[in-house]
């Protein structure tokens, strides 16, 4: 009976299925691996919108297309996308391509599971636990929680929902009409996705109290002391210090250590936005820049950026021991997280997360880390600063190269002065003109420049 | 100077990158394609928490490992996971192997990009731009907006903030303790992800209203008014009637019309989570399930499900055309979303979003309906009906087999009465018996059944 046929597409085929999947394969490889690796290759073959969307014939049709033409679409799919394993890939805070993180992620996909509970993800269920317990004893920890979370972005968001969760377990229930005004903490150099966070969790924007940094972009300990009182004395209950390991622009770290004694005597949760720096534990002559951090209550942590795990790969780690997420975020259907199952259904993570189906995050990761080992990894954070000081120096013996500051990290903040400009400092137009030309950061110790009219 | 090699793994050796990956591609090949999809394999090769664990060796270490030892723990990795594209996998909803979707995610992961910016994704971002209006379409609009967002549950997150930000803007600053408290309805049948949506918005699981719903799991309209009414008689305001076409459990399909004339009379936000049903749109014979879509204001379609899209393809769809998405969510970040930009910044779609870095999810759904064409893709549809009759009359045809109803979707519910049981329907402890024995789902209608002590 034809109903019965299975449902597998080229009529479930499968010599046809593996033929197809090789030609894409050998086209990846030539063209995003091979080419979009070589520094003799364009980053990206710059087209305009109108010009693009003509020359890939984007529109879904009725009829389906041969094997040849979805062949070409794969091609030129690549060939208009920007290579950001390419060495001269330096716009982001992601680049460069780690071949064991690719090897990895391409298993997910072709594993495609959902990593909510043991009986679907097995492998993974495990594997995320030791690769959180890892990140955890990097962080100071020897016991704790977390999970992998679809970008640094939500990793706050967890630690927001969390901190007051923690503080008024009647918000989960009753919302925040039954909670005093919170207010939390961060400096004006943090991520935008804290106040994306304070909007999206009904906080609203306007209880994200901004603490003062210093010229170098740290939080100053004693204007958070000083914000802290200001919104008590405003009749708001201070919750959360988001605290910033590597700040976008500057590359900053906060003093975690002093950030961690105003936090303990007032009583507040302590969250570590170390998406950017948070690799820079791997490292032993680097990770002072973030001494205090075991202090924290949670951290995020985004392997996708710094180490090149790819992307998403952001962890939210935390130091509790009572299940916080879990209570937090469950909310126990029936329909999949069964308690009377043949396994410990605490294996069952679905329930710590406010996603049901979840990506499978950790193996491009733990595989990357398999291959490289701590020490490999360690090597390549150390020779990030390496070349970043290469690059320092470089821009102090150049003509028309300004710095804004001696980095502590691998962004390089860099005036390029003009030629029309140079020496002319004292001239009342002189910031306007030189701010037309596009400030950049330099990532990866590497050199870049944009310039604009 | 040593400092100046590139940052690549395997010292950037393209010859070694190259045929690592070549390896790993062919053990992706033999190993989850090929065994992967083949009736005369296992689904899974079960192993116990502890066993596996051992077998996996997962520990991460300081020393790297050799490239022989790394392709054994792929092939591990692979041989230990679940076969969510085997043809006997039932247990979740998705299934299935679409060479073409899985050519698209390895494209995907082989470019590494983000999806916030046309300087960094120009193909992902006017291709997100395409298929979106083509869903769009299938839903009735001609016009509108949208998002590809991490999975269903965030997308209905999505619909519920929209929903109270186009009603109370203020919400995005000063949060929602200062609105009146909110109510929001919904069926019992309904998605987990409408209460963990409604906490982590903090606005409460308590503003859920529960609506009733029929024998069938469809919302009763006249139960909706009711419970409208109720709630404005304990002062709080509605906001948004979250409906459901294809629920997780029973396959039902809220009445979309009678509900969006009672939203209309109330003024209320019409959000369908249609997951699950979505892509009965497909289908010219079938999508009469959601008549009356077209009256939603926003739309939750999951390809990733009945489509086997791969995870996570999870589309949200929005009638509105005032840009409520980038003014809900934005933050206008200067660092990303310059606004001298040298295209038109509208494309930086970033913004429209509460993350920040984003994934491409649109890439395998694209090239999945370029092959197949949306008629090859009806045809799945109308043959996942087609398998799911067949299976009903196996079930009545079987001695043992109680069908709980009659499916008018692909979830197939029904009892298997063991030897024990029949004939005994009157005896007192006959259902408490009776559901000790697991009452399963059947999905794309192909029969299932695990048996619990």
């Amino acid at each position: 009976m034809a109903a019965s046929k299975p449902l597998n597409a080229l009529d479930g085929d499968p010599v046809a299925v593996e033929s197809l999947l090789r030609d894409v394969f050998g086209i990846v490889v030539d063209e995003a691996i091979r080419k979009g690796t070589s520094a003799s290759e364009k980053v990206c073959e710059w087209k305009e919108p109108e010009e693009l969307k003509h020359l890939l014939d984007l529109e879904l049709q009725s009829q389906g297309e041969s094997q040849e033409q979805i062949l070409e679409r794969c091609r030129a799919v690549i060939h208009y996308s920007v290579k950001t394993g390419h060495p001269r890939f330096f716009n982001q805070l992601f680049s460069g391509l780690d071949p064991h993180a690719l090897a990895g992620r391409i298993i997910t996909e072709s594993l495609n599971t959902s990593q909510y509970t043991y009986e679907i993800a097995p492998v993974f269920v495990l594997m995320e636990e030791e690769v959180l317990k890892k990140l955890r004893a990097l962080v100071g920890w020897n016991s704790g929680d977390g999970v992998f979370c679809p970008g640094g972005s939500i990793s706050n968001m967890y630690a927001m929902n969390l901190a007051r969760y923690q503080r008024y377990p009647d918000c989960k229930q009753r919302g925040l009409r039954a909670l005093p005004p919170l207010a939390l903490f961060t400096s004006k150099e943090c991520h935008y996705s804290i106040s994306k966070g304070a909007a999206f969790l009904g906080l609203g924007t306007d209880s994200v109290r901004v603490v003062k940094a210093d010229e170098r972009g740290k939080m100053i300990p004693e204007d958070l002391e000083r914000q802290i009182s200001l919104a008590e004395a405003e009749g708001s209950v201070p919750f959360l210090v988001s605290t910033t390991s590597g700040t976008t622009v500057l590359g900053a770290f906060d003093p975690l250590d002093a950030i961690a004694d105003v936090c303990q005597r007032h009583g507040l949760w302590l969250h570590v936005d170390a998406a950017w720096g948070g690799s820079v534990l791997l490292s032993r002559t680097h990770r002072h820049l973030l001494d205090g951090i075991q202090r924290a209550d949670s951290v995020a942590w985004n392997p996708h950026k710094l180490l090149g795990a790819g992307l998403q790969c952001s962890a939210l780690l935390l130091r509790d021991t009572s299940n916080l997420l879990k209570r937090c975020h469950g909310s126990q259907a029936s329909y999949l997280f069964q308690q009377d199952k043949f396994y410990d259904v605490a294996l069952d993570t679905g329930d710590k997360v406010v996603q049901c189906g979840r990506r499978v995050d950790c193996l491009k990761l733990w595989l990357m880390w398999k291959a490289q080992g701590g020490q490999g990894l360690e090597r390549r954070i150390d020779q990030a600063f390496a070349l970043t000081r290469y690059l320092v120096e470089e821009i102090k013996k150049r003509e028309g190269f300004e710095l804004v500051m001696e980095p502590e990290f691998v962004n390089v903040c860099f005036w390029f002065v003009p030629p029309s400009l140079r020496g002319k400092k004292e001239s009342p137009d002189y910031s306007k003109r030189l701010s037309q030309v596009k400030l950049c950061q330099a990532k990866r110790g590497e050199k870049v420049l944009r310039m604009k009219a």
